[in-house]
């Protein structure tokens, strides 16, 4: 590694960089799973460096070349010089994508993966452009969890989650779209599935990295207020199932206000009226947050991966806020439930779910992007 | 056959009837796809006396014998004595189906199939029961159009309709139930696809066969009040198809009227909000039609095999029908859309997408009728 | 009916004819499942006069338009009108293929289907021409036996064999390509699966159908020897595995000689040598028979869809036929098992079998016959 | 990593080691691709401590918990620990397989896998046994090339190969088999591709890793003679793949000898007949050795996944091997070839392909070991 020169991340001439990122460009940190860098690269080999911190949930990375995955491994705290490719024609252009297979942390303030720099005995190319930008907005299923592991597997561990086998990168793969992930396992549109409704998306959108607390992460850009740069063709809001779960979870007592929250069943079990109300209101707010961030865009919830009980309010929060606000470039598009025999690890939908949802989901984009 | 035994269809001992009948039970009148006979014989042969009548569209059967389809074929006008099969072990019992391809016909008074009588030198056994009844409600795509042809095959012509190949038989299969089906090509829950608005489902689903038309059909119980003894476990409803091609096609004067019915797009090609309007108004009747004549039934709306235009229209009728009656025993189900490759005949669902949506239904019945 | 032109069979100016024949050409005898006919006709309508008689294995066909099936139906003794197709646009040519399901029927002397003539309002324009031809020779497999039916059904009726779902029909379509079958349930290359040794495919190879005897059949050219005049690019010979089925059956006295065979396994399982060498001298001798009267074509045993016991004396007698007559234009292809859930009926190859089988023998064809 | 407990590898109480071994247990040399260990642990931790070595074939490993892939990762030369799982239910068992994609390295005398101990918190538990035992004899289909890597790849990199995506490990799974693998890109049993007839695999059979040489290596017992202890209940030889290239490729002069080598073909292009006996002597030769080491075994010669060239030569040296030494327990496999559309990187077998061979593979064995 001796001969290779060393480029700041910030100063590699062409670089794609996925994910959302705030005002620190050197290091890059990669908040998100999903969030990387591409590059294109001659030269026989190319080097990461990065350094990572975290407690319990360690990120994990993945990368590929010419799109195509050949390592995925946990970075556990500390300095890292990974080789991403060695050996290789030093004539001929690799397309490298390096990305962050862990979902954003919302537990552990520590948490973080910064890439430092680049080193390459090879010329930095021009990437390839993506001509469609998307951006999926969701909970455990958009951080890919249960991907990995053995069916039977029911701990919550930071190595299932994943980018790498995600139906969010198989659909912008498909579209060869840029794309970038926000998402939160356990958490809702209006109720994390404990019923802690702070744990709400919404709360947390309009941050760069809005999940990632603490000092640190501070100084990294994460809370301060996202520049909306991105400007998506199309955002997915893939959320609903755990506010659905709530109906079926003991109430929760919020520690900071002693205010207990339970979103109820009647007695013949169906949803009590003002606590689907309450995530009406939440949905029409978001899609209002959104808008109001994205004016061009089209957005379109996504549900049923994992269950079809929250459909009808969810549709009636879209409808509602489609009339208040007469916006026509709103949608909802149902996705298959994962089958029996399609699960994967901790009850969370495995590869042959992400690849149907994909599916639809590619169809459904290809004719709103055309 | 001069040595087999002739059992009137009405005096079959044990004998499971597929579809919606009336009055007339010898000869039993076959009105929709997928109705028909499933009998339970030991002996080595078996046969069908039928009568049939019809122009140009011609009806097609099909019959199965354990399960597994045999044969298919048209029968134009006249009388027919059908060898269902011959040769078989005499000991062993045989299940066997057979059973109407054509939809139900509304354009052709003369149109029938009616059974008259089996013969065989077998016993007849009891049938096995179905332990779920399920009903289908729906326009081309429940009629199985498209189903048999080839892709770039463009007419409207009898043979391309089946039972055989459909996503609501495949679904009825798997969850072994009973199950009938009301459909017809070109129709709507409000309008049909040419803004011809007698061509709605509703207006004849309380007939037994509010499709077929004329003296023949009248006489055979068509036009009687059907007695909803079906009691379906669940209603399918497929519809909004036809509703939404009315936006895109010329206005249409009734002729009885002198009215000219149109549904409109704004400038900017969104839905005019009052013909939204009329769809969500008949969407909101229908179910309570509907419930007025299945108190129990779940009914779910299905919607998207053939584009997702109407998905928020639809989602905002049953929420209003949901509210408005306080009925919590509905839903909406998104269908995926049929993928490029793989679309049958006449620019419909083929094979695969319907394997697709009947996996996806089977699972959201599966859940609802345990 | 009454206003379309009939066209005797052998007057049909464009017709393409698929399977052997001999000398009659009017009536058209379809000997050989597969055995059928093709035009391109312009009209509405089109109908075929056929007259068919047989005993208990009763003829089935299947047709199809444009390359789609949309009928399949047995024909009992008597004189058939079928109509192919109506009611279609009259301007649009349609490409009708129309064949026999059946095997040839070496049991019965009366089976036979006779195609009389077609009857049309449209005109025959020339057929689409096929850049290759293949020959398949084989036995219950290649008559496609059990690709309808349950998976539990084990009977042995007509209604089961095919040539509508069958690996050599796939392989022929995937290529484009003519293509006709020789095949027979039951029978071996040397031995019938009972040790009755009349039972072997290469006795009537040289006859234009050695399968069907009788006076009726003789004067229809069965018996005549056959021109050789198709001239395959590629001859697949699919025989063995009822050779393989007489090691465990018992003996079989020839009523004809009196002569008792059986091939023999030896105490510990495996064959017997010199019974062995039987089924190998066959083997070569066939070779030679069809080299001897297919000089250029390139010949490939195939086997192992329902076993690979005889894989190794195949090929040992291919290698000796090679040697011998230096003959390089010859192969052997082993073709995947049937795997657990993939049979049809009367245990044998299912949909899926043949599909799989199809794909592996079409790219092993492409290779030959570019 | 401080609180966890180190334990020797050869002091693990209990282990299952996949992969030939020799005298050398501590550090635990993983020679093959597929070598690797399998523990079953409780625990909340475990941690593997690793030493590699190697000049431009870098090793790559990979590690499953309960049967699903987590990671892949390559290991440059050093020391390493690398935490193969952490954060789990300590009282729930794991069982962790870890394993060495890359392929023994004949090139660098360098090159080697060494795991020294295991760190955990947990206890060791009896691992679960495998029925069955399995060797696998090949070259670079055998060592997983491709299966990893874009489709359009073809430089040879270490990356390239897997024990993880390959038939041999899967047909393992499906019949839940010990396995061990002894394969080499680009060798043959008679001669390399390039005619280096000293890249053949009976030349390094007899010792523990023939393929590794070197004074380390040696130290590792890797020029040992083996001692066949693996007793397997068959042998898969998947080799003639590189034999048939050498007919196409340019001739080899042996530098130790002067000699120079070619496999030639006639002006017709069929394979000189003196050449095909080299081959075919050192398959009969190769299997008598097999059956020296292995009296019991079933020895199945499978090809077929890269092309069908010698499919008959192959036969033709096993029927000879078979009769000359009177030994039926020898069977031939063919293969599927690999389909357009299913190749990975550089022109090898991708995933689809070792699927099917894994299916066609594990039908036939699951009938040999019964």
């Amino acid at each position: 590694m001796s001969d290779l020169k060393e480029t700041n991340i910030s100063e590699v001439p062409y670089i794609h960089i996925f994910g959302r990122t705030g005002r620190v460009k050197q290091p890059l940190p990669l908040f998100f799973n999903g969030s990387g860098i591409e590059v294109k690269v001659t030269g026989s080999e190319l080097w990461i460096e990065l350094e990572t911190d975290s407690d319990n949930l360690e990120p994990w990375i993945a990368y590929e070349i010419n799109g195509a995955l050949f390592g995925r491994q946990m970075l556990l705290p500390g300095k890292h010089k990974l080789c991403l490719f060695r050996c290789l024609e030093p004539s001929e252009p690799k397309t490298v994508r390096f990305y962050r297979e862990l979902q954003a942390v919302s537990e552990d303030d520590s948490n973080r993966v910064l890439v430092k720099s680049l080193h390459t005995d090879g010329e930095f190319l021009p990437t390839e452009s993506y001509p469609y930008r998307i951006e999926f907005i969701g909970d455990s299923i958009t951080s890919g969890e249960g991907t990995y592991g053995y069916v039977e597997d029911t701990v919550w561990v930071a190595m299932y989650m994943s980018a790498s086998i995600n139906y969010a990168t198989m659909t912008a793969k498909a579209l060869n779209a840029d794309y970038q992930l926000l998402s939160q396992g356990g958490w809702g549109v209006y109720s994390g599935w404990d019923n802690d409704i702070r744990h709400n998306i919404p709360s947390v959108y309009e941050k760069v990295c809005g999940l990632a607390s603490g000092p640190i992460n501070e100084s990294l850009g994460a809370a301060d207020d996202y520049d909306f740069s991105f400007n998506p063709h199309a955002i997915i809001i893939n959320l609903g199932t755990n506010d659905s779960t709530a109906f079926n979870t003991p109430p929760f007592t919020d520690p900071d206000t002693g205010i207990t929250h339970k979103l109820r069943r009647n007695p013949d079990e169906s949803h009590v009226k003002e606590d689907i109300m309450l995530i009406e209101d939440a949905i029409v707010s978001f899609l209002k947050m959104l808008r109001r961030h994205n004016p061009d865009t089209h957005m379109v919830w996504c549900y049923g991966m994992l269950g079809y009980d929250l459909t009808l309010p969810i549709t009636e929060a879209i409808n509602r806020y489609k009339i208040e606000n007469n916006d026509n470039n709103v949608g909802f598009l149902g996705l298959p439930n994962t089958l029996p025999g399609e699960y994967g690890a901790h009850m969370h939908p495995g590869p042959k779910s992400h690849e149907r949802s994909a599916a639809v989901l590619t169809d459904y984009l290809r004719q709103i992007l055309k």
